[in-house]
């Protein structure tokens, strides 16, 4: 599928073109990569790279219009054709946009609903948009949300502790770079010869604007930048971080006000703030040369980066790689150096030669930690146009499926036992006694019990499910884990690493196992209605449950096919609690999450 | 010697009788414990606790003057006489007052000009000052600051990357709740029988007002508050951090002015703008029956306390401990649990039964730690005014001391080689040569010379200084290692862990060595000097040089006593430049840092 990607700001236009596979997997590559920048009066820069040759001169075009008109003959003139859908980069997609969107028009109200969020680039971005639908009327216009891939975030991590109405006028964290710092967390799982679902990543997107993103096991969980850009990491003209008691300050001793403030902040902050320069490349010869504010710029820099490391890896309780990307995380031996330094507590510890010599020709993702580091640390160049084209074609490659109607089971607290548990609980030759066959095939409810005891307080009478298996788990609801005091956190069954502990009663004796778990949404499978459907083993998917006013929408459901499985959801006593859900109900697939190629 | 301490809000005051050693060392005992509150129109609530017997009730006290003006009377009826001074806690004592402080006319002119910086806080607190005076004429007043003891935070912890006019009128990190940090500190250094001044502590305050420190080495290197009390972890009512960009939004949106704002994220946001409580008790209790706003709330709490745990633990190349304290700290086992769970990465590990039977009669510090894990997490009271008591009272048993001039000599870049460094740089049979004997006895200049190499650059043809050492030793200015590309911290001589790694060349082979250290300013003094100045090995002191106009000080410099000891004060390049130095300066010792006991 070949697909022309634009990326359109208030004085510029970036543009590719993409082929890759059709649908999941396939290597994506890029054809053509061209730039119109600096508009002015009926003139504008102009670079152009295809196969390997670049031009680069002055171009009659005057503003993003007459640029975007420009692009046919540009590419009719170096044989580019056949483009089949035109990608879009868009800033913000607030809350609502979690996946690319077909660009249709209730489509674009919706975005422009969102400009108050982003005053500055959403009007730019629908601009171009509009301007591209005139040029190419038949083609599928996509946008790619640079907020998207943030959704994911918790509420822990996406809301500001402020008053309700605030928060109910929108006010909370979004987080961008999203498109670069998925492309980034898949290309180092691609290095690592790793799935990217088993993966703790915290992603450096160090460039003129800078964020850092945790990556917990595929998803975003958390990124620096929040409701705005100017949340986070120091960058070249923005503050990154500031006391929200500031303003008052400033107010107060030098009478400005938010406007001037906020302004100051975006504009002339960060590292121009500190030393009269945006460019870390001048900073760091400056430094190099003596000049103090020039140094204190750089530590400032690099501390607040190597805090949000650590910050993110508490967050994530660990982190298996890092990875540097942008301009300066690509191009500073010295200042990756600074931000790794001191880390060798956390397991990182970078190798002195590799991180000298890092090149990236070829889209090269070097490692740069020591031989024997707990922790992966890579270098690589971001590519947010190539992973737009991915999504585009993913998201117009998906399969038109079938819906059949899913039942909804509650699935109470309860525990599955490991032999040495169920020896410490009810003593060394006790057998589990059946109660009742469950509805998957080969499960069933013993007639035993068990105690759970946090630090908060206790849980009587706990079901205990059958048969043994290999690893102990209690699968509890949100609120059961704020009665024991326990921060469970969701996951699927079986994927218990780093869970909390938790002390099991039994008539025999006690014991502390991990295996503490909030059980995340799933929805059990039969392959045959998987077939029907077009689901993936693994995949995650929305699913509605009831119909109009009192109709629910569960996201982030993942999709589990077994052998003889019984087709059947499966949520926990909160949910059914929050949504009312009573026996009988049904529900049906009505989103899938799109698979991307690696 | 016997101190009357004061904590003097807008509508309270509290006070206490310590009993202590003078000076150096030895236990300080709380004789009396009191508090006057909520003063309205002639009445307040009154409490009191003397011997281990207390009451409780009301006092005929309407405001701070009449409630000052009854202690004596408190203290009469109870036969607790013989007080010696008064102590006052003092919110906020700018970038100026890092030691306690003796309240005469111009100091409290000096506090009162601080009073932007503190509006609320520093006019209660110099009110109640001056009615002090006015009942104990005859007693020494002294101030002790909150914000004091982070005075030792670097610049790339104190500043924010905002513009140079805002920094130039005041808008810095400071950090608060010093008092209560630096008691926590000393209480888990003695617990863990450890010298402070060896430990990397992270001490958690969780109260209604709540903050994070890092403790590194016995100084506070950074703390979560900022400029203000907002900045930080979530509070009771306060919102801890915000995006800066927040402003702009609530005033398009709902159009607030920066005063609204303020004053809602001090009264109106942290547990209280998400839950409608601001007591954690309630909210625990709440979340424990299912409420999920509740629930949210202590995740985002727990969260944002974690990564702070992590972001220090970064800036501080590890932890050794931390230590829980406030309210909450003390009290909610299962906040602390929440907290710590999934810090295992690094290697901080609760013990389910020790945390949840902490026991903190008799000002106990119980560790909750598990078993073998590499960092001790303990609980601790906190105890504000008894550590402003000690801090009184070191203050005013300073000894008075002989003034002598000190010779200031500048050190250039130089190395320290151990013995298989110099097989490595030289070749195994090699000896260094003597160019030149130091004037500290024994110590000598070689002929020989050895490059450093860093990701950004090289340093050629580096001195090196004999004898040989157990541990090789790189010392260079803030500006080399700038050149190399290498952040090196600020050390005393041979307090070499955790530092990192540089490569050496030499004729024969190069290494890669830690031990890159930017030398702390020091004195090394022969113990007759300091027999007479009255100072201590390991003293740190002010040192003043010149005279007038180009007089300087240097803070924070060690004083360093070895038998035959040339008496010589060591500064080095970067220091020397930034202060036109020349040969045949001298300096003297002008301020000591008061020591206080354990």
């Amino acid at each position: 599928m070949r697909i022309l990607v634009f990326n359109a700001g208030s004085s510029s236009l970036k543009f590719g073109v993409f082929e890759g596979a059709r649908g999941e997997g396939g290597e994506t590559r890029q054809l053509v990569k061209g730039a119109f920048e600096r508009f002015r009066e009926g003139a504008c820069a102009f670079a152009l790279e295809i196969d390997g040759v670049a031009e680069r001169g002055e171009a009659p075009h005057g503003d993003l219009g007459a640029a975007i008109a420009a692009v046919p003959g540009v590419l009719a003139q170096h044989g580019i054709d056949g483009i089949e859908a035109v990608g879009h980069r868009i800033v913000h997609g607030g809350a609502e946009f979690a996946t690319p969107a077909v660009l249709d028009a209730p489509t674009l109200a919706r975005i422009e609903a969102l400009t108050p969020l982003a005053p500055l680039h959403n009007p730019a971005n629908l601009h171009a948009v509009r301007l591209a639908q005139a040029v190419w009327p038949d083609l599928p216009q996509v946008g790619v949300f640079d907020t998207a891939f943030h959704l994911t975030n918790p509420p822990r991590v996406y809301s500001y502790a402020v008053p309700a109405a605030w928060r109910e006028a929108g006010l909370r964290r979004f987080g961008f770079h999203g498109t670069s710092h998925k492309y980034v967390a898949e290309r180092a799982a691609q290095a690592l010869g790793q799935p990217l679902a088993r993966l703790r990543i915290i992603s450096v997107h160090l460039g003129n604007g800078a964020s850092v993103c945790a990556i917990n096991l595929g998803k975003s969980f958390e990124s620096s930048m929040g409701l705005t850009a100017l949340e986070g990491l120091v960058m070249g003209t923005r503050s990154g971080d500031v006391d929200p008691g500031a303003f008052g300050y400033l107010q107060r001793q030098l009478g400005l006000g938010i406007e001037e403030i906020e302004q100051a902040l975006y504009s002339d902050s960060g590292l121009k703030g500190l030393t009269g320069s945006s460019d870390m490349r001048d900073v760091e010869d400056r430094a190099a040369a003596g000049d103090a504010a020039a140094q204190m710029a750089i530590n400032l820099y690099a501390h607040r980066a190597r805090k949000y490391i650590g910050a993110y890896a508490a967050g994530m309780g660990g982190v298996d790689a890092v990875v540097f990307t942008g301009g300066i995380g690509e191009n500073s031996a010295s200042m990756r150096r600074r931000i790794c330094d001191g880390l060798d507590f956390m397991g990182l510890r970078l190798d002195f030669d590799r991180n000298q010599s890092v090149d990236l020709a070829g889209r090269a993702a070097p490692q740069i930690q020591s031989y024997g580091a707990r922790v992966a640390v890579l270098v690589t160049e971001t590519a947010e146009q190539l992973q737009i084209a991915r999504e585009v074609a993913a998201h117009l490659s998906r399969p038109e499926a079938e819906v059949r109607p899913i039942p909804v089971a509650v699935s109470g607290r309860h525990v599955h036992l490991a032999e040495d548990s169920l020896k410490a609980l009810f003593g060394p030759e006790y057998a589990l006694t059946i109660a009742k066959q469950l509805r998957q095939p080969g499960n069933w409810a013993a007639n035993e019990r068990v105690t759970l005891v946090g630090p908060k307080g206790r849980l009587e009478n706990v079901a205990i499910l059958g048969p043994l298996r290999r690893r102990t788990q209690i699968e509890v609801s949100r609120t059961d884990s704020f009665a024991l005091g326990i921060d469970a956190p969701v996951r699927d069954s079986g994927d218990l690493d780093g869970t909390p502990t938790v002390r099991l009663i039994g008539p025999h004796g006690q014991l502390d196992t991990d295996g503490l778990i909030v059980a995340a949404r799933h929805v059990h499978m039969h392959p045959d209605d998987a077939q029907a459907m077009g689901l993936e083993d693994g995949q995650m998917v929305s699913v509605r449950i009831g119909q109009g006013e009192r109709a629910l929408t569960f996201g982030h459901t993942k999709i589990r096919i077994q052998p003889n499985a019984f087709t059947e959801m499966h949520i926990d006593t909160d949910e059914a609690n929050a949504s009312g859900i009573g026996p009988n109900w049904v529900g049906e697939v009505i989103e899938m999450e799109a698979h991307l190629g690696a």
